[in-house]
């Protein structure tokens, strides 16, 4: 009670309402303790739990309720819980973990995710001023915008992932830094600690295995979930391109189809339907897939599976227009790209997903034998039950220097973040550019406070900030297949400026990428990936 | 019946006994039919049924039945089921399929298996001469040899897996050349029919899908099964190291482990225990694989998980002597350079195996984080319910010519194979090298009497089959980490010859294992990935 009321209190202080997106309810509904004595409800405050990975470890969270590690030996805690206003004031062993910094030890960054932001930010700190731990459910960033290429084997998986360890050294070599694998569970801003569960895989004599660590700066930067408008079957049915276990299952069913198909006996409108690939959402995670998918099967299939060519088609489903940020003549070429070589370009708005056939709101009956759904992302259940101040479309509310006001010490990065309505500035796109740039201007930031002495929690008011992050466009990128690629080097939408489609576009494109994988071991292998593909097509081997 | 006297008085004819390993009582036990019309228990002969995909497909063998595809739509077969005396014989649509070969087609070769023995006749068949069809549960060859070094990130996956389509062309691309992912599930030598369950794994709208396909020649390479000695929890809690995902576990599990001893709060005990490495069998898989950990431990964990370096240790446990086919000098070496890199060797029989420890025959107990189980192979549940001749040890016996005598037109390849008693030879080892040579030698038979005339089904009965198969041993190669090998190039275990150990030996091992990867393709990969390997250090990123 003590918390929540520290809680509500620092945001009057701060004079920030907090986001209607976050779901009070569900938290309540969501917490259940295994432990008899329940706590009161209404303590809640900045405190709030969720699970983000469920599948991963096999649990369902409701029956997992909070209970700490040290728990288990400690059969007496429930009376004290039920005795104390909070739980974590009165019992410090319940989390077992990383305690608060002392005088004269670096300062703490807790840096949440292994996405695009939470990667440049690890990679330009200043590990002589601060240790850092990084939290995250995956120990590697994707390349993501090469993902499309691994599921046709143009390019290999392990091209597209990047070890964190190889990002920041400190994570692997320094004594006070850390990669902990585990989901972030709850965040109490006023006593500077996050709360985490290990991702566990039935590993440990304990689970499920819950820790504290505490920080002096915390850098939320966990990413954001694909959306699904509550379309019902698409978490079942269809596949996303977000991580490199996505691709894989891309893979694995897409040459899993080609193979069924081949068995004796299976009618030809099965067949059809097997080898019918579709993509939802014309964006340009969408179109290079489809376009990747063409290339595969004009330049692969044809040669490798010729008993069953003629049937495979790709069709891309958009409701508006595809690339629908892109310059208009980028968008024509686009569509007679694709058009041209066999993508089917569909005009259609999903109303269910079923296991073998899609129907669209005017009841078309779409059959397929793979789905990728591509419509974008949106906020995550993590970062809608955080009770921080929030943007418009329910990210996590930042001013001009990517701080989270009310709370001390919290910094938001990338898909999770947007600027407060209160900035007067327009949320940003969920793209890598713009992680990417967050990121950096978010260390060069903590690199110049540290070095003022302001790393510490609670000690960087009388620190100058400087300039406020402002979002420059470099332009947009995307492969259509076949050697060809768009490039929109306008800043925005309706600006004008060099628009670039076909060959050297994608040469371009292809340079950039191998540019920007952030490894020389990585870029040596897309390079020899890409190299090797031109030369012996792609591989078609289908392992596990 | 029909079937069952026929193939009785095939044995008997052929004076060959059947093997004892042959378990008829269990086939019994097996088959469960859905359908009310049950079949008289006693029709058996050669016709039999394993479920050898049951986890790829997770289903029960015992819910399924053996109901065919096409009986869906046939409610009545099962009456004419139990009027007949064989269900194949009156309801040919029960299964669809590949029917036998008409006169004037090639005839048609089926192979079952797609491992070194199977690989190697795929890659000599003259197809200008015969029809292929592949059956096999996975779609590529695994260089098994190599496999170890994918487990901690020398080599890509990929590297070591080679697609059958690209070993035999004409899989791909002839028209009536097939390769179906299934599992074989019995043969009936009469009918030169076998009788297969496709890897659909959800893909298709009616499931399970069997089906059928004649063979004028079969030649069965379906290969052998880690043996556990019926020792209670290793098929539940050891990996084993034969396929590729089989080495992705182990790589996923290791990484895990490495991770999860670094969570806050983890006691000193339970970090030993994660990053205890304990390997079963001390042949050249688990030698191989123990010196590759321990290059892995002191060239990449040492510097990327400096926080729990100290805690990782690796126990190599073998029954009698490790690489007991070796020369006792090379032996002497492997041991004293094992040990000198940190692997603990020890002399012990395991009783039983627990989640998270092992219970020896003497009662020690040895806490582990990772079990490799790598005791050898033996006869797999498909080999054991053929009702085939067998050899000492219960592989498909066969002659010189491995032909499997009393039925016609069969042949059995590689690890499934043993010579029978009656020919007086031993029974080989179940090596790559032996497979490899076999596979040679029959396709080079396959093809002599193909130009004659003989590929038809019962048509090569007056040809000369020429030499006998003769093995010769060319020596035996395994790694023990860091740079150093062990070559016995005798021919037998008590000939004299030539035994290297040692960098050289090393470089020969390397250097004899790229020119054995079959296609340019990997050769090239590999080559890559041990260039890479060596200036970039080990890949550590931990996918899906």
């Amino acid at each position: 009670m003590a918390l929540a009321r520290i809680a509500r209190s620092n945001l009057r202080r701060s004079g920030v309402s907090v986001g209607s997106n976050v779901h009070e309810k569900n938290m309540f509904n969501e917490r259940t303790y295994t432990t008899k004595g329940s706590l009161p409800s209404h303590v809640d405050g900045p405190f709030s739990y969720i699970s983000r990975n469920k599948e991963q470890n096999n649990m369902n969270f409701s029956k997992r309720g909070i209970t700490g590690t040290a728990f288990h030996q400690l059969p007496n805690t429930q009376r004290v819980v039920e005795e104390s206003e909070s739980e974590f004031e009165d019992d410090p062993t319940r989390y077992a973990g990383l305690e608060a910094t002392k005088p004269g030890e670096k300062p703490r960054v807790v840096v949440l995710g292994t996405g695009w932001a939470a990667c440049r930010f690890l990679k330009g700190l200043d590990t002589r001023i601060y240790d850092v731990v990084c939290i995250s459910p995956r120990n590697h960033m994707v390349f993501t915008p090469l993902l499309a290429s691994t599921c046709v084997g143009t390019l290999e998986f392990r091209s597209v992932a990047e070890p964190v360890g190889r990002i920041q050294d400190a994570l692997a070599k320094e004594p006070n830094s850390y990669f902990f694998l585990a989901s972030c569970t709850g965040v109490d801003t006023n006593k500077h600690e996050v709360y985490c569960e290990a991702v566990t895989n039935g590993g440990l004599s304990k689970e499920p295995y819950q820790f504290k660590v505490a920080y002096d700066k915390l850098v939320i930067a966990a990413g954001a979930e694909p959306l699904t408008f509550g379309i019902k079957g698409v978490k079942e049915h269809a596949f996303f391109l977000r991580e490199v276990y996505h691709a894989q299952e891309i893979r694995k069913r897409l040459l899993l189809n080609l193979m069924l198909s081949e068995n004796p006996g299976i009618s030809e409108e099965e067949k059809k339907r097997l080898l019918h690939c579709v993509v939802i959402g014309g964006g340009p995670t969408g179109v290079e897939f489809s376009g990747e998918l063409s290339d595969f099967i004009t330049r692969d299939v044809r040669e490798r599976y010729t008993h069953v060519k003629d049937y495979i088609h790709v069709t891309l489903i958009e409701a508006n227009e595809i690339l629908s940020s892109f310059d208009v003549g980028l968008r024509q070429y686009a569509t007679k790209h694709l058009t041209k070589s066999g993508v089917c370009l569909m005009r259609g708005v999903v109303k269910e997903v079923h296991p073998q056939k899609i129907v669209l709101s005017d009841g078309t009956e779409v059959p397929y034998g793979l789905l990728v759904w591509s419509t974008g992302v949106g906020p995550s259940e993590f970062v809608k039950t955080l009770n921080l101040p929030s943007s418009p479309g329910g990210r996590i509310g930042v001013d001009g220097w990517m701080r989270v006001p009310s709370v001390e010490d919290v910094f938001a990065l990338g898909d999770c973040a947007g600027f407060l309505e209160q900035t007067g500035r327009p949320v940003l796109p969920a793209l890598a550019q713009v992680a990417e740039r967050q990121g950096k201007f978010l260390v060069e930031l903590f690199n110049k406070i540290g070095k003022q002495n302001g790393g510490k929690a609670l000690s960087a008011d009388g620190i100058t900030l400087g300039e406020q992050f402002v979002y420059k466009h470099m332009g947009s990128m995307a492969s259509v297949g076949a050697y060809k690629a768009l490039v929109d080097l306008r800043q925005s939408k309706d600006a004008k400026g060099l628009s670039l489609a076909g060959f050297v576009s994608w040469l371009i494109w292809r340079s950039a990428y191998l540019t920007r994988v952030l490894s020389w071991r990585n870029r040596f292998y897309v390079a020899v990936n890409w190299g090797t593909t031109f030369v012996f097509g792609r591989d078609n081997s289908r392992i596990g």
